[in-house]
């Protein structure tokens, strides 16, 4: 097994066994995952998966649908945390439009499913068909990074409102209770957040199928949808998939319900603020990397735990051997 | 005030506000304690403060003495953790040799008080005036990285057996109960740790003075009163140092019973896999930056931390303003 093989080599490094703790974790998860030693110098995708959401007419969010399109274009330009992150540790950003209000956003990859979202406490967020294709589209990208000869992905996402949907995947594939899971997203004020569990406790009354696919159609968000894919492609062709925070982790649980084994190749990168995510991480038996307090979204948690993953690939290849070590007291 | 200052910038850039999480409060501690704006990229200096303990010959740890004498040729030569980590951030490291057994190591600077502590169950491990000697060093070597333009220090040790001061540190200073916090440092067996409290225990009978410097003296090491002396010096030269784990902060605990004020200075990377660490950070109400069940020392996990901090600096200079964002909308 490549996977002992990597524990042999971390026992063998000058340091006492276990010594280096998550970071020796990490490197055997890979080695398991990919059927790979660690690289020397692992190269990332990250895709940052962009969609609008209908609910927000109900208000659940601190900000303007229009933020989103700013935002993707903030991505464009490499001026969003993820995109100094990115930069900050040679991780190739691919800016995904899932379907951003307006038009395509020039520079994004077009990818767009419809122009956000249906509101899902009239109607589906969207049809089937169009849950299908967005997972598709999931798995070919996570396919195009393969033949790219990326060593891992990294999952991020933006979209105003989306922890909505994410909150209403929460409830419905789990059955927590709206208000116990329910939080500020991107700064919803306290006495806003109870009228954003209704919204969700009204989305679950009025879409009572329990179908994992019919579930993920009826409340999940076109971005949330190509995580999901990426993650179903990423587990076809073994390749870690590091996981953001509340949003992306929700991605997780429509996999979780479609095709749980698939989430063999996921790597939870952060606890996030955002009360839900607690849950979620229960439901997925999932201990991250980081907990960092951070509430940001578009993958720049799961950046920095990549970050951590390249250090551990440094170690890994750069310590010196027990060999090395006694050697040197001879010579 | 300068703190508020980046508090401003901060919540200008393209996110929520205190979205970051502990990356802001990384960068607002950075502007408390060194009265200016966060860098764009940080200098760094690794001090690693190494000595040997005479306490070993009671077999309190699973690795003999000589050890230390090769993890310093290590450190010398490239191959140790705290080596790669520094390579890998742009962190400086320097070697200090503050009483390795036999000659000076060749590499390291030489700051050297003894060839090693005392046995402590037998006899004080130093006089006072050793004590005050290490001190002093710790403080030169703050004064000296000030005058070299460093924006952070960090604090790193390795000697073989230095778990044991570090339990006997804490357990007289907090009165905390030998077998409860003391630990496999690194990887002692089960059967022993009960003998190595044991050995705590007759530490503390034997030197019953809980006036701060003598307990220093009598149950301290070389490298732990040269890190109390770097943190000592940083808080005259408002330097922050980022300490790493169980040993550094047993350093902490040193200062905070001669001069508490001066802890202001310190930032907390690390809760190692070390039983007493946690009675310790309760007892310097510190809330560490990472989590990774590391329990190497060397200053790795610090190093770790250093480049969380060096990322935060990267977003907070590199990041676009919420200006830009809608000027780009305008445009």
């Amino acid at each position: 097994m490549i996977s002992d093989q990597v524990r042999q080599h971390l026992d063998f490094l000058t340091k006492p066994r276990g010594s280096l703790g998550r970071l020796e974790d990490l490197l055997i998860r890979y080695a398991e995952i990919r059927g790979l030693e660690p690289p020397a110098t692992p190269r990332v995708a990250a895709f940052i998966c962009c969609a609008d959401h209908g609910v927000t007419a109900e208000g659940v969010s601190a900000w303007p649908s229009e933020i989103t399109r700013l935002m993707v274009q903030n991505f464009v330009a490499g001026g969003a945390a993820i995109s100094v992150l990115c930069r900050n540790f040679g991780i190739d950003p691919r800016i995904i439009d899932m379907g951003v209000q307006g038009a395509p956003v020039p520079g994004a990859e077009n990818c767009r499913v419809a122009e956000g979202t249906k509101n899902f406490v009239v109607e589906p967020a969207m049809t089937l068909g169009q849950a299908r294709q967005a997972l598709d589209i999931g798995r070919r990208l996570a396919r195009d990074a393969a033949e790219s000869g990326y060593d891992m992905l990294l999952a991020g996402e933006m979209g105003i409102g989306n922890t909505t949907p994410a909150t209403a995947l929460l409830c419905a594939y789990t059955g927590a209770e709206p208000l116990a899971v329910t939080g500020p997203g991107a700064g919803l004020s306290a006495d806003r957040i109870s009228a954003k569990a209704d919204v969700v406790r009204r989305a679950l009354a009025l879409h009572s199928s329990r179908v994992p696919m019919e579930v993920a159609a009826n409340l999940g968000g076109f971005e949330i949808l190509a995580i999901a894919g990426l993650i179903l492609g990423s587990a076809e062709l073994r390749l870690p998939l590091m996981l953001d925070g509340f949003i992306t982790c929700s991605a997780a649980l429509v996999v979780q319900a479609l095709e749980p084994s698939a989430l063999d190749c996921v790597i939870y990168s952060h606890r996030s603020a955002e009360p839900g995510h607690r849950a979620m991480l229960d439901q997925l038996g999932a201990r991250p990397i980081l907990d960092l307090e951070m509430r940001l979204g578009e993958g720049s948690a799961a950046a920095l735990a990549v970050s951590i993953f390249q250090s551990a690939c440094c170690l890994y290849h750069q310590m010196a051997t027990l060999d090395q070590l006694t050697e040197r007291k001879v010579g």
